[in-house]
């Protein structure tokens, strides 16, 4: 196997969390420092990995063979990316779907200046629900594509319920509804609304002296968060969302529902039950960090997306092993 | 767009037929002909389509830009793909596994000598679940995956089933345990045995005379087919063989079930449920055909499989749109 693909994380939250203990997991693999605009000092590394302070990057590049910027896509991203892969390969996660054309060409035109590889939006949705969108679509053309988001934390609806006046804390989960579910998994293809997809629910924390019907009323009457849809609410106590709602489950399904002649129909399904989705994006993020590192190697820069990456790049396994083993 | 991609077929059983029936699914791509070895005037082709003997095949080198070979694997691809993929760019469904690297081989030589672009085994399985059982690995490297087949209509051990004395027509179904996948979905890793994981279900028209109880017997204690699972048998009558059993349904599911941390446990499952097994997998080698004529163009030439192809390949649709519009 040769030597180790020496890693870097750039960001430090859940994301450079989860890429830390995705790498743990892959032995081809090696992490050679975390860096932070924080000051280093102040973050306490498992496993004695070393943190530096984001400036340090620029003269660690030939320590670097792949690095993964675990920012945010609204303000981290779209400066980070396209300046790091000048000096890097990189991997990121930018997830804001319309701006992603935008993304991809002010990254492209730096990593194709400095001969670097720079995949761009990979996790699982953007990611591997794309991917299956692109499978299902090719195979099945005459067909239908659903996507379910859930269950699952929703970041932007939790954040949205707890602007809400009386609630002390709380969270929200996306459920993909059941019947929807069963009807496109039977092979029905349907129309579906908003409303028909999805159901929210929301756990809340009252401050003290709050009204729950006012407080309940301000939440499923919210513009666009939800009042399209079926919204839950069940108050708790501060101990019980501690206890029970800390953890960030996500998951959902695409499906592709379609005919192959006039008498036959098929259907498609993936899924993803995930107990915490920001490892499952970091564990993603990993992988395709290997088919980066394979593919500079083999010259092939600028800026990609997962459609670009064979699945064979994915793996530690030589194309031998992976014809001989898995086919 | 430019013009369409020319497919030749050769061989016309059911997958043949079912890759006709794909192209016309697919406006990007045009028939050329359908190549036979049995006198092309016997054959009644839909649509218009032309059919030719096999031998003519070396006059239409250049009419053709893939041709999608729909012969067995048993004894038609060993001989068929490395011959024509000196003169075509191809794309087989060659399945047997253990047998996978040694052709390969013997298609890899010829196609690079040539220029061309040969790919083989594609299909569900090897194919899409070949892919599938990649992806979770490299996804989630600390973990197990776990491959079910059906419900699908077994062709080698309805083939079994027929053979016994006393069976005048017969199919079997292979089931997978709703059990054992309820076991695997909820994100535990069973260890499960080739008994636990499916169960067989016979449908058996009697011969004149013949003791259903023998039959039963004789079937559920066979070798290898059925003694070592549950297997059910039904006796039925020709009619009800011919209305209820002559379809050719399949499918199937491939988990990966693994920990990103000490702390989480995640699920990803891939499910098919199709109505027609042969009309699935041609459908699967027209969208491999695309992408092999865009490798060939693109100068990636040799033996390839499904390993080899980025998802984008497969879509009738530029890089562009796919980002814009799927990602």
């Amino acid at each position: 196997m040769g030597t180790t693909i020496r890693i870097g994380i750039a960001g430090y939250g859940n994301l450079g969390r989860g890429v830390q203990s995705a790498i743990a997991k892959n032995p081809d693999m090696e992490l050679v420092g975390v860096y932070t605009r924080r000051d280093p000092a102040t973050l306490s590394l498992p496993g004695g990995a070393s943190a530096f302070h984001m400036d340090e990057l620029v003269k660690h590049t030939n320590d670097i063979d792949v690095l993964i910027l675990c920012g945010g896509s609204k303000s981290d991203l779209p400066e980070q990316t396209p300046a790091l892969a000048a000096l890097f390969n990189t991997v990121d996660s930018f997830d804001t779907h319309a701006k992603i054309p935008e993304h991809f060409a002010a990254v492209d035109a730096p990593a194709t200046t400095a001969g670097k590889t720079a995949l761009i939006s990979a996790g699982w949705d953007p990611g591997m629900f794309s991917i299956n969108r692109v499978y299902g679509e090719a195979l099945l053309p005459d067909g239908e594509t659903y996507t379910f988001w859930g269950r699952g934390l929703s970041q932007g609806h939790s954040d949205a319920v707890r602007r809400v006046p009386g609630v002390a804390a709380g969270v929200q989960y996306t459920i993909p509804s059941t019947e929807a579910i069963a009807k496109v998994r039977a092979g029905d293809r349907p129309t579906l609304s908003t409303r028909e997809k999805h159901v929210r629910e929301c756990f809340v924390v009252l401050e003290d002296g709050a009204d729950a019907e006012v407080v309940k009323t301000a939440i499923v009457t919210m513009e666009h968060y939800f009042d399209q849809y079926e919204t839950t609410v069940n108050f708790i106590d501060a101990a019980t969302l501690a206890s029970e709602h800390s953890s960030m489950p996500h998951g959902g399904f695409v499906f592709r529902s379609g005919n192959t002649s006039d008498s036959h129909a098929q259907v498609i399904e993936y899924s993803l039950t995930l107990q915490s989705n920001p490892e499952f994006t970091s564990s993603v993020l990993v992988a395709y960090a290997r088919a980066v590192h394979k593919m500079n190697q083999a010259g092939q820069i600028g800026a990609k997306t997962v459609f670009d990456v064979a699945p064979g790049l994915l793996s530690p396994k030589s194309p031998e092993q992976l014809r001989a083993e898995m086919l």
